[in-house]
């Protein structure tokens, strides 16, 4: 049977899906990185995608790949990813894996954002936005059905949008950005040294104290903000929460719709559907997968 | 010779010129409004248009239309225009006309990036933003060579992002937003009362007013942490920044660009254009006139 595989390579581990166009998964296989300084990430994706292809007897009719960093125009390679993952600047995948096709490359958020559109939270919806919160805050935008992606391929970054211009600038300069407002690389700087993630941050707050439950209105509130104003930039019909801050659940979503009742513009009544993400760590390999089978050059 | 009419439906006056597919002007016609609670302004409307008329003596092949509010999706009409211009809600022009084509909508913000990528500032960009800075802050955004406009139309509303989430909100519920941190209509209470338009402010800047420095490169501040989040979210290769406030030329310009440097992610060096319109009060009618002869159903 045909199928795509859907290469997601994350800090920990690479996932790999073998996926139909119809979105049967035949097979999967994880396999850890080695952490993203290591060069050895390069074996865990031929892993990977090695098991795949013995379990199934057949080579994949398509390949797609989703990685952090920045893509190139061309969408071959990730063209800017300062630091992390030895070797990834550049590589063309197609080169590297002697493959038929055009092995096309997504970022991470990209790649989540075409998976949940194609078989989770956003399935039909033609304008999406996707943020995964986490470490840092990721997204992506979907318009007229169309993945958002700029001039340089840097369109979506929606973590980087400035909350206060006043503030600190984060790690792409931008001054007190969303990313750094509910990211957990800041907890522990918005907690005077007290939290150094959310879960713990959240477990205080059902305590009742004081100081946690403060820091996570905050930050719902900044989210809240950041969400009403990209409804007003990108005026998407639903808006997608995932990354392991969204696992919070109800303790994310019910004060955050509250407060987008605030914030929201709502014409004739109309608002966003915000809803979690529902495909967890697979979307990224699903939306790469869906991204090869429908790649045009 | 073959012309399209495009209107642009201002709150002074109505704007209409007739223009060639290579965008050669062949009349134009200006004539007030009477304002804009005023019901007179459809004969304004017709006065304009009626003018062209009569001085080429030949109908327009096309007429496209440029007017506040928010489009309808099919983009018949304005659908949305809370307060003013009586009857400008739910019309349809084509109708209104008796025009045998579709007569296209746009919101004057819109209409004017057409406008600008077709003869003006930002010629042959595929992707670009605009500011207009006046009493309010309109915003539209050209993404892959196509105007955005999102699920409901109301994409790039870029005036209506948050800058402050603790700040009031602004009249779409946007706290402490871009418009009410640089348009003329938040100046007063943003000075205490002591300013109530932005060129009155510059000349106190220049006078050495402590407090009017400190006003004005706030905004600045503002409306570059703003163009630095909506080039990560919608990475643009041309910023246009037009309207009354930005007639402040270098002393706008200069700074903005100052601070866009501290604030701007610039991958591999790249940066995105910052540029004053260039097509100033015809902007809109250009825009309208380009859209309705490239209007496709």
């Amino acid at each position: 049977m045909e199928y795509a595989l859907g290469i997601d390579l994350g800090g920990t581990n690479v996932k790999t899906l073998a996926v139909t166009a119809r979105g049967r998964v035949l097979a999967e296989a994880s396999v850890p990185t080695g952490g993203t300084n290591h060069p050895r990430w390069k074996n865990a994706v031929r892993n990977a995608a090695k098991q795949i292809q013995d379990q199934l007897r057949s080579a994949p009719a398509w390949m797609g790949v989703a990685a952090p960093g920045l893509p190139s125009p061309n969408q071959r390679c990730i063209a800017h990813m300062p630091g992390r993952l030895p070797g990834l600047e550049e590589l063309d995948w197609q080169k590297a894996f002697a493959f038929p096709r055009v092995i096309p490359v997504l970022n991470d958020a990209q790649a989540a954002l075409l998976g949940e559109v194609w078989l989770g939270a956003a399935r039909r919806a033609q304008n999406a936005i996707l943020f995964t919160l986490g470490t840092g805050v990721g997204g992506a935008a979907l318009v007229d059905g169309r993945l958002l992606r700029g001039h340089l391929g840097r369109a979506g970054h929606l973590g980087h949008i400035s909350l206060n211009p006043a503030g600190k600038r984060d790690i792409v300069n931008t001054p007190g950005s969303l990313e750094d407002a509910i990211g957990n690389s800041s907890l522990s700087a918005r907690s005077g040294g007290r939290y150094c993630d959310t879960e713990k941050l959240l477990a205080a707050t059902l305590r009742d104290d004081p100081e946690a439950r403060r820091i996570w209105s905050d930050s719902i509130r900044a989210l809240a903000a950041a969400i009403a104003s990209l409804i007003n930039v990108l005026d998407p019909q639903t808006v997608v929460i995932g990354g392991g801050i969204a696992k919070a659940g109800p303790r994310l979503f019910v004060p955050l719709r509250r407060q987008l009742a605030r914030f929201e513009w709502r014409p004739a009544g109309a608002k966003a559907r915000i809803v979690p993400a529902q495909l967890g760590d697979r979307a990224g390999a699903f939306g790469a997968a869906w991204n090869a089978m429908n790649f045009r050059d």
